[in-house]
């Protein structure tokens, strides 16, 4: 039940708008009390943190997986980061859109519950930046830390304009994407 | 007046939200009267739309002075793009958050008149690609259009996290960027 809750509400943001969603609307979609909603979320606002914590959980944990693959290099780490950004936006695209959006409806406290997760993700990039420096994969001259917001940027943003069922297969978008990242647009005649 | 009931509903939005902010908290803020906000505005949604009308029509004549510009390069002219971005985090990050966050409030009509300017700073972007690869500054197999998706995604993503009072200046981050996007992150023992 708490799985329904949290996809029906998710449709239900999208469409309306957190604010103009109330509870009622929630458990008159899946048919349920209201008395159901409170076993399993004090508030709206809290369903709405749990929303992105599921999220975000799953997100690190499958990020982990591939950080710890001792047989791959850091390129190739990057490569299969980045198609699960891409490919999770056919599953989670809308949730993580409702929840860019409406994230200010949430209190501090819930924020930074969600923040700790979110850094967490980031500040494991940036790991593979200085890791893929010292293996000599990627240029010494990189800042780290705007290395990252600004693939994340590039990356995240997708979700906004890419259309999995369009022209473009995830698996080339990310083959764009890492191209980009790895050598740049310039033309470089002493390149290889 | 125009320009002030613009100014505080943009701080307004930004606080409250759009659906909780009322027209009657706007006028109360400046101290005018309804027949004043609607002397300039048919509705709410119509002062949204123009918030985001006037900050987009503005950029896109930066953009075309930056883009005729004979005697510069594509690089260079993108440099500067991306500098009037970054620069206008500090003008225009309210304006902008504000309306990426409340778009959906806007019906299909509204929401065209604007997404007509964005996208032609979009394509004027890719346009510089074009050029660029002709006159041999950008390499050859590039697809335009997601890497001005991808350039535009981690620019635009600044307004975001970025602080122009923090300890990157603009002109640095514009720089980081550049480096970024001309040259990659790899470690390539032929590059110059």
């Amino acid at each position: 039940m708490r799985g329904r809750i949290i996809k029906e509400s998710i449709d239900l943001f999208d469409k309306k708008g957190f604010s103009k969603t109330s509870i009622q609307d929630i458990v008159d979609t899946i048919g349920v009390t209201k008395g159901t909603f409170y076993y399993y979320f004090k508030s709206k606002q809290e369903l709405l943190r749990d929303i992105h914590l599921n999220y975000i959980k799953e997100l690190l944990k499958e990020q982990e997986v591939i950080l710890n693959d001792e047989y791959i290099s850091c390129k190739e780490k990057l490569n299969r980061l980045i198609y699960l950004i891409i490919k999770n936006i056919k599953v989670h695209g809308k949730s993580a859109r409702v929840f860019n959006r409406e994230v200010r409806h949430l209190d501090q406290e819930q924020v930074k519950s969600v923040n700790v997760y979110r850094k967490e993700f980031r500040l494991n990039l940036q790991k593979l930046i200085v890791e893929g420096k010292e293996k000599g994969e990627f240029r010494e001259n990189l800042k780290n830390d705007i290395v990252i917001f600004g693939i994340l940027g590039m990356v995240n943003r997708s979700y906004n304009w890419y259309n999995p069922e369009g022209e473009v297969s995830e698996e080339e978008l990310v083959n764009i994407y890492m191209d980009l990242i790895l050598n740049g647009i310039k033309l470089d005649a002493n390149r290889t």
